[in-house]
């Protein structure tokens, strides 16, 4: 027998639910489905159904049989006559699929799929900014040292480093409820979109037509179609829709990002499962392994990214784009991976940790080189001269760093260069005064916290449910 | 002197606005009534102000030497400052720029530069759908064939065919509106995002220091901004801005390229300027160079997207993401390609020719192919028997292929076959009269440009000035 | 039980050599037979491996059970160890992996996968080479209307138009073959790449554990490894391979491509499998779906080239780079992509057929346009005034293509014209014999074909089996 | 007047050499240079060509008015009718551009341009593995903390670091060297690859035309040209371009990127200009700007990797691929992006600093972790019973790490406890031992360093200019 090679990120990242939406089975199903509504719906506009059909297909809908429907594909070389007939054969009737073409079927029902797989995404969006808020409010005043060009610059607070990736996260979030709030079905349209296949099927009544998509809109549960479509819906919607999980991905990812960057410094790390142990030989090794695999899913959705715009605004004619291949990979993947994206943003979120003393050293190592321009100031109050404070400051200050680099000092001890200058006029006491002012000298930090934890307490009072998940064990 | 090198995509393709926006001198221009407006916004809220300074400011705010600054630059190493001496020089005064970092002023001011660019596309986009609602009406009920897998598949019409690909670009336009309404600006933040820098010009008034963000929010005109930010935006707002551009523009890629296919079969040209003849040698030889063009852009558009994937999630702590080098290349040049497209876009759609007369013969030869099971029915009507019918006509249908492929015949001549075998029992007027009803069963084709066009005209109506833009003279 | 996803690809359209190389099961045979070849080097180079071991551990080669290690690696969250501890137990010895870390296994491992993934790729390579110059030789004559910008320009042949994309491939299958002769494994190097594992191994013997490396390298049968690696080998050496595979399938997207344009004019056909039918109501419909299917191939491999290109240049010291979920997806994906897109092209090149007649008529429609400088020459060689004729002919070729466009007439006869008017001075017989004399005037065309297929033939010599090549049966 | 907007990469960033070839002037000169070299060509194999016209062509062909250039193409819209006339006009003549169709000239200009700058970037690939192994030979016996993960994982050296990421550019340059090995141009073939206008030309002399091509192939001084090529020569050629400046720019990207992260723990810094003075108030605050930038510019060529693949494999029968204006931006912009890259690197690479003592002190800080399995055997020599002693450092060191990540210590003190336990046998003495003799355990990394080192010489030896080279003052 041949070897079997599962989808890696179905197989070890992604969660049931989502699954379940993009495996051959689902996917089945869902056609199936979605014939049985239709056929419905035919029989309650007027087209003659005999009594039990549809009994008969609802009766076998479950018994699905992939590799029976590949046997017939392998002889078709169709893969929409196939399942046709693997359903027709197991309900002993050929009544589905009448008036419709096979992107009738496949555009909406992979519609479908896009627009569930939204929601599952949205959810956990959702569920990611109520644990991250709970964490920025436990470290809403525990006072980090902000970094940018990765060198120390400012203090600002950890709750509000993880607020602003959390904010980042809503924007991406508000993005993608966007997409699903403006989201068209390709719709019922026949085989070129003019509805003609339908129209036929009424005898000519377009409005008969026109009120079989309505409710089959209805039945998917998606509000509104394109109107004007041709074939195939545009391609552009899928570019916007990977974009969009691009996009939300984003926020989860730079967090991640900068924790391996933190864990390097040993100020924070990802947290260890309940029970697991690190390496006993090297207890010092937490490797940021949950937060690489974080980037690295949001690179692969990168690269899906790539390929949905290759289909975007390549449409031949009504619908030739050279896109079923692409979209057979491409969709599923890009779902899979935001999915196993967000289980372990997730753990992450519920494992890390903060070493406080360790930020605390960071932040006394760089405080007094933050605070000089405060020394300078208190000590012209004090009576030196400015320029003369200004002078013995900088003297000391690179004296300190040289001393630093070259390993003669391996704490910045700049304050007490300073309390020992006589130009300062400033004491020890004054110095230690100084620093201990400043050191939480957070501006807003702790506010933009709390506007941060109180928008997202709003989004989880309106959407409890996604609220309360928690991610499953991952890999 | 050294040889020079324009943006080629500013300097062949796009508009004077769009480059006014992007220019070096546009953006030290902007900088510079920024700066004013912090300054009187900081005045207003108490900070000590000399009279006459706002007013020297101003009086050289349109004195842009770019070479001066950038001779300023070479010194300096550091391009904010190198500005910030040239207008305090120009001014004679040293009041701006206090309590602010870098990127309280690079950030916001780059930001409106991509608000302001976003709105030029808009309506750029809305001008767009007018011109083709335009071309949709008129063409609405032409008959053509419809393709699929680019082989002839259905009838349907040309107007139809235009608002199909005119509905793929309202959506894009959706997606864009929607970003400028939910847009961002990073604010008056200081150098982490915590405010502090201005809190302390406020001696610690943390009111004072958000009513000034407030102030200058209202003068840029970007209704909200972060809250919890830190050095910088987050990139994944750029990434949403250049996927907005791709998607919007991703309609008018798939026009063009069908025009493009349509121009090899002669159905239709892109067109010549007023004026301008084709070679006389080659007359047939019309070159959709524009729509090749069109489609070149969008390509440098999904470039753009590559780099602006790159930079979303990859923020190092409170904002080093080694953005600068790419951001100063991927933002002008992606609004300036947008640009463009939109430019020969509009002109194509004023210039494009339909050939009615080869579109029509285009019909005639496939339709009696697409009508075969529309002969059959008719046939049993008739008296026919089912099985023999179609035997009958599968038996001509393929003969004709042939022959056609073949060259036996180089008009598709299944109807007089028909009509000649006595099995269908139909004569040459019955079948006659089946191709007349049948070259314009184009479904819903004609009702669909007229929600297309009803769409549009709100949208005109809305927007009258953008509606009634007008592209320049391409190259 | 949960939904299975297969890996999309490989179930449908990768051949069974290149899923072995890419299963789990074949993963793990590859990384036992690497264990067995390292300890048999160690034992030679003096280790001390108890009798029996080495047998034992071939003995259970073969017994692969990936649930059972997928069992144990959701206990101990480490795949390697998962299946170190699995493949020792099942030999009851705990020899293997010894002064190795993880990266000296995977690394060469996955490396070799893609060695001889690479060696598939270019025999499949060699194979479409050889066929194409089959196909090229028997329509190394036939000429052919050659287009640019999609319209009609210059006579050339059928066979050179494959020629021309045969090149392509060509320098393609160039570029792979030097990746291959020059792909560097990252040898044995232990947790950082200075060897200091296997250096303490060997008791500080630096020359047995380089000795060490040159036999294990000389087991993978790639002939150079890298020097001064760090724990992983450089990730753009991955993007090399990608964009390998990019460009080596580029001369076969672009075929492709041109076919659907051919097939839209009904010039050229994919073909249809032995036995397989078109629809009989729609004989004409032979959707160009393997045509299709390659060029969607050919965007996924861009889209993990995008993968690719986010992991090069993003080495975070000795080898972070947040890979590993990455190259899962994507060294796989783009090796079945690659292989299945070589499968399918192999089909169509088997399969495709050209229709002659209509090639024919296409020429003949345009060729008087083509020629009319020729014309204008001959008719002052027979005494016309150049000005004269030139004004004569613009007339005419203006008029006919008007009435081409306007349906006045549905042949081009502009030589008709041309004959009918006086001022040229040409008879019909004339303008026949300038018409015959040209049709075939492709220049140094059949030449072109030529080189092409010598060239493959020098390849197809060296390499016999590759050439030989016949692909499955495709879906 | 309208606002300028300069190509900001040719404007910041890159040489005037670079420059020179992408400069509207420098395309100018080489077409003409060109045209000059086709004619005489012609004229050596029996054309035509009055006496002084070449010389009144060549008179004139540093009059390069770009400006009027363009006046005429905006009256013509085609860019190569205008550059004719312009140089007819000066020339006071019509002989040029014979035989020839618009992409005899540009195909094989742009790929000259490509040539040359492939050499460019090449010399400067070469000149930074002189300096790189300068630094890495002067660096090559200095103990540092290698990284994994970006945690401490076990000794290297800072020259083995370097070495790693400069064998990495070897296989770059390797890659570049391999594409202008093999580079083919388009050459003289006609408007669609028969060469059937030069055979015309030459009154059907088919061999006289492939001599002249010969003879324009030895002045462009590229050795080979494609055969069976069609209008333009295959787009996967750009992709193979671009491919491989991104390839050989991934070491120097990765190296950047892991400066900046030693620039965070104050391990190293990218260092500043001569004379350049951090801020006396934060000396602390060297930004890796350049380093940032290095990166920076890498992302840019990933963008134009897409634009490169969007390309390849879309050519439409012999030639049209929509690409005209997406290689007017891409192909200049990545080449002066790669430019900049290698300019920027170059001076961080002779300016880049090691603090050693903050080497020590990280050595230092988790050399005991790295040591434990060490201090096991010792003591286990030293008579200690195996579980016993095992459990007594496992004891201790996980102390070591909670003490340290609550503050409880600020240095590791791991083998002052081991010191202290009776259980080990071990004295403090033994135990510094232990640390001496293994803090310089660095494997074969120095012998790796030594073999980089001798390989760049070879290289420096045949290629003595460009191993000279020095960068000029970057911004």
């Amino acid at each position: 027998m041949s070897d079997s090679i599962p989808n890696v990120l179905a197989d070890r990242y992604a969660t049931a639910p989502m699954r379940a939406i993009w495996s051959a089975e689902g996917k089945v199903r869902l056609e199936r489905q979605y014939w049985v509504a239709v056929l419905k719906a035919q029989r309650d506009l007027g087209q003659s159904v005999p009594a039990g059909v549809i009994e008969a297909y609802e009766s076998v809908l479950e018994q699905i049989d992939v590799a029976s429907i590949m046997q017939r594909e392998r002889v078709t070389r169709h893969d929409v006559k196939a399942r046709i007939e693997e359903f027709c054969d197991l309900a002993g009737h050929e009544h589905i699929h009448k008036g419709m073409t096979s992107r009738d079927l496949t555009e909406n029902v992979e519609q479908l799929q896009v627009f569930r797989a939204l929601h599952v995404i949205r959810d956990k969006a959702i569920a990611a900014l109520v644990t991250l808020a709970k964490r920025a409010a436990e470290t809403r005043d525990i006072p980090l040292t902000a970094r940018t060009h990765n060198v120390a610059a400012q203090p600002t607070t950890f709750g509000k480093r993880l607020a602003m990736f959390g904010e980042e996260l809503l924007l991406g979030l508000g993005d993608l409820q966007n997409l699903i709030d403006t989201y068209p079905a390709r719709g019922l349209k026949g085989a070129v979109g003019t509805r003609m296949d339908q129209i036929s099927l009424f005898d000519g009544d377009s409005a008969k037509a026109r009120e079989l998509e309505q409710r089959i809109l209805g039945y998917l549960g998606i509000p509104k179609s394109f109107d004007a479509v041709g074939q195939v819906y545009p391609r552009s919607l899928d570019l916007r829709t990977v974009s969009a999980l691009c996009d939300v991905t984003s926020g989860p990812s730079s967090l991640c990002r900068t924790l391996r960057l933190m864990a390097g410094h040993e100020l924070a790390s990802e947290g260890f499962a309940k029970g697991q142990v690190g390496s006993s030989a090297m207890p010092h090794k937490m490797n940021s392994r949950s937060c690489e695999r974080v980037n690295g899913f949001h690179l692969i959705l990168k690269g899906h990214l790539t390929m949905a715009s290759g289909l975007a605004g390549d449409q031949w004619n009504e619908g030739d784009v050279s896109c079923s291949v692409v979209r057979r990979v491409m969709l599923p993947d890009a779902f899979l991976a935001a999915d196993g994206l967000f289980e372990t943003f997730l753990t992450i979120l519920n494992q890390m940790e903060v070493f406080e003393a360790v930020v605390e050293q960071e932040l006394l190592r760089y405080l007094p080189f933050l605070l000089t321009t405060t020394v300078m100031m208190e000590a012209v109050k004090k009576g030196a001269g400015r320029e003369t404070a200004h002078e013995a400051i900088k003297e000391h200050a690179v004296a300190t760093v040289k001393d630093l680099r070259t390993g003669q000092i391996n704490q910045n001890d700049l304050f007490t260069r300073l309390a020992a200058d006589p130009r300062l006029g400033l004491t020890a006491t004054d110095l230690s005064e100084i620093l201990a002012t400043h050191r939480a000298n957070t501006g807003d930090a702790p506010e933009q916290v709390d506007t941060f934890v109180a928008r997202v307490s709003i989004l989880a009072t309106q959407n409890r449910q996604a609220a309360a998940y928690q991610p499953g064990v991952i890999l």
